[in-house]
C-alpha cells in the first residue's frame, strides 16, 4: 500500500517560452520517477536485476492541472502500481508539492528483453515487488 | 474533412540510450505539429491572429506502435480535430511514414488569454478555422 | 578564494545512443551550476537582487575529458570567477567528482537589463559578490 | 573549398524563459549539422563508411553574437574544416541567416573506435573527404 516518492529537481531550461515547465518536460519528471522506482530501488534492495533487462513506455495519459514554474526546490512525483498483468503494469503518478498538485497521470510499461528485441513476461520476483506498491483505491486520471 | 500534414525532422539526440527516438520527444514532435496547425497555418491564411494570444496543454493520451529511430528524412504527423467545445479542442494525431504506424495521440487544448492569464472561449473565427480540419470518424486511441 | 560547488543531478535521458552523457547536456550542468551561483546563493544572502535582471552568454569553451554515464548521484560543478570587467565576467568550471575530472570549461557572462534590451555594468554589489569567488590561479581551459 | 551548408530546423520549445533560442540548444545545431555533414553526406556519396564508427567531441568554443527567435524557416549552418591532425579534426561553423550572424563556433571531433572504446587514427579517405571542405582562412573564433 506504499507509495513512491521521488523528489525530482527541475533545471531552469525546462520553462519554455512562456515562463512556465513545459507540459513536455512533465513526461521527463515521470521518467525519473519511473527509473528512480524501477530501478534504482530493486536493485539497492535485494540485488536482484528487476527490470534491468530493459522495458517499453506504451502508453502515456496526463492531466495538467496548475502551471508549474521553476524553482530551487525539486517538485514530489508519487508513485505507485495501479494494475499488473502478465506483461505490462500500471504506474500511476502525482506530480505535486505540499500545496498543489499540478499533474496526474499514468504510464503502460511493458517488460522488455533487449537481446530478443521483444516483450517479456514479469517474473514472479518483479510481481512481488510491484504488489508492495500497488494501490487499486486512486482515483483514476 | 482535410488533415493537416506536418513534415517533422528528427534529431540524432532524439535517441535515448536504447538507441530508440525516446517515448518523450514524440510529444515534442506533437507540439511542433500543432504550432505548425495552430500558428503558422492560420497567420498564413488571412493574417488573422488565431490562438496567437496563447493556449495550453490539458491533457495528453498517447500510444506507442513501434520503435522510431534517427533517419535524415522527416517523420510524418498527421493532425485532424477530433472536438471543439465552447472553450477546448481536442486534437488527434497520428505519428507515421508510409509503411510504419508509430503512434497516435490526442491533445485537449485550451485557448488561453496570457495577458489576464486564464482561459478564453473559442471565437467564430478560430472555429470556421478548426471546422475544416474537423474528422469526427477517425479511430480514437 | 572560495569555490562554489553545484552537486548537479543527471536525468537518464542526458546520455545519447552512445551510452554516454551527450556533450551538449554538460552545457545544461554549466547552466544550472551558474543559476545556482548568480541567482539562488545571492539571494538567498543578503535579498538584494544581484543579476536578477537578466544576463546574457557571450560566449563558452569547454574541453571534454573524460566520458560520463548516467547515475544516481550526482555529479559535482565547481565553479569560480577568473575575470570582472565592466561589463562581463568569466566564470570558469570544472564537472568531476572524486576520482574524476569530466570536463572543464569557462563562459563570459554579460549582464543584461531585460527591459531596456541592452547589456548593462556590474554594479558595486555584483562585484563585491564576485570578488568571493575569484581564483586567478585555476588552470585555464 | 567547398563549405557545407545545412538548414537547420528550429522547434519552438527551444526558446528558454526569455524568449530566444537558448544558448546551449545552439551546441544541438551544431551537432545536426556536423551529423549531416559526417554521417549522411559521406555515406550518399560512395557508399563509404567514414566515421561510422563513431567520433566523440573533444572540445567546442563558441561566441553568441546576436540573439535568435523562433520562426518556421530554418537557420542555417555553414561547416567547414579548419585543421587535420593524424587523429583529430577541427570543425569551424557559423549559425546564420541571409542578414544577421547568430554565433561562431569551432569542435575538435576525435575519430573514435566504439568496439574497442578507445579513439583511432583517421583514415586516408576521411581524410580526402575533409580536405574537399577544408578552409584555412576563416576568421577564428
Amino acid at each position: 500500500m506504499a507509495r513512491h516518492i521521488f523528489r525530482c529537481p527541475l533545471r531552469w531550461a525546462d520553462m519554455d517560452a512562456f515562463g512556465h515547465v513545459n507540459n513536455v518536460v512533465f513526461l521527463r519528471y515521470l521518467e525519473e520517477a519511473r527509473i528512480d522506482f524501477m530501478f534504482r530501488l530493486p536493485s539497492a534492495g535485494d540485488g536482484s536485476a528487476s527490470f534491468s533487462g530493459g522495458s517499453v513506455v506504451a502508453r502515456h495519459e496526463i492531466d495538467y492541472l496548475r502551471p508549474l514554474v521553476h524553482r530551487h526546490e525539486p517538485v514530489t512525483v508519487e508513485t505507485w502500481v495501479a494494475d499488473i498483468t502478465a506483461a505490462s503494469m500500471t504506474v500511476r503518478y502525482e506530480v505535486k508539492d505540499e500545496a498543489t498538485l499540478y499533474a496526474r497521470a499514468s504510464t503502460v510499461v511493458v517488460p522488455y528483453n533487449l537481446a530478443k528485441q521483444r516483450p517479456r513476461r514479469i517474473t514472479a520476483e518483479e510481481k512481488a515487488f510491484l504488489e508492495k506498491y500497488r494501490d487499486d483505491g486512486a482515483v483514476t486520471v
